[in-house]
């Protein structure tokens, strides 16, 4: 069983409350050095068999027709997990 | 100016309704063979000059104390941005 990430941030010309409230807490809590926050989305998708062409093309449609806005979000990766659990 | 990209997962044992949800709609969306959806959240920290091992460093403890809520989410991923804004 395979699995695929897709990512999904707001369009750099779209406000984004949600990454400057972040923003806004970082100094707050001794973080500093930080000028910007941006806040999306990224879903694991679980596929039947392996990553194939095929299973990341229909990744990519869900990721156009369900995942992401495309009025105001953009889908910047479609790829294959290699499984990256590490911090 | 760099950025630092900070990945923020459910943990696999807690149940997530938002991935549940996305799940149940791709295949009357005509998008078969995904088995399990899961959300989480993707940020991208501008930082001032390079990301070097200190902004690394602090990107970790903003995931920890802020990003993430470690009862319920894994931080997956803290890494500099190669600029990978393209599907």
């Amino acid at each position: 069983m395979g699995r695929i990430v897709v990512e999904v941030m707001p369009k750099p010309e779209i406000l984004d409350p949600q990454g400057k409230a972040v923003a806004g807490a970082l100094p707050r809590l001794g973080l500093d050095g930080f000028v910007a926050v941006r806040q999306g989305k990224r879903f694991e998708l679980e596929v039947e068999g392996d990553v194939d062409d095929a299973a990341l093309e229909r990744a990519r449609r869900a990721a156009e027709m369900l995942l992401s806005n495309p009025v105001i979000e953009d889908v910047v990766r479609v790829a294959a997990a290699d499984d990256v659990r590490s911090a």
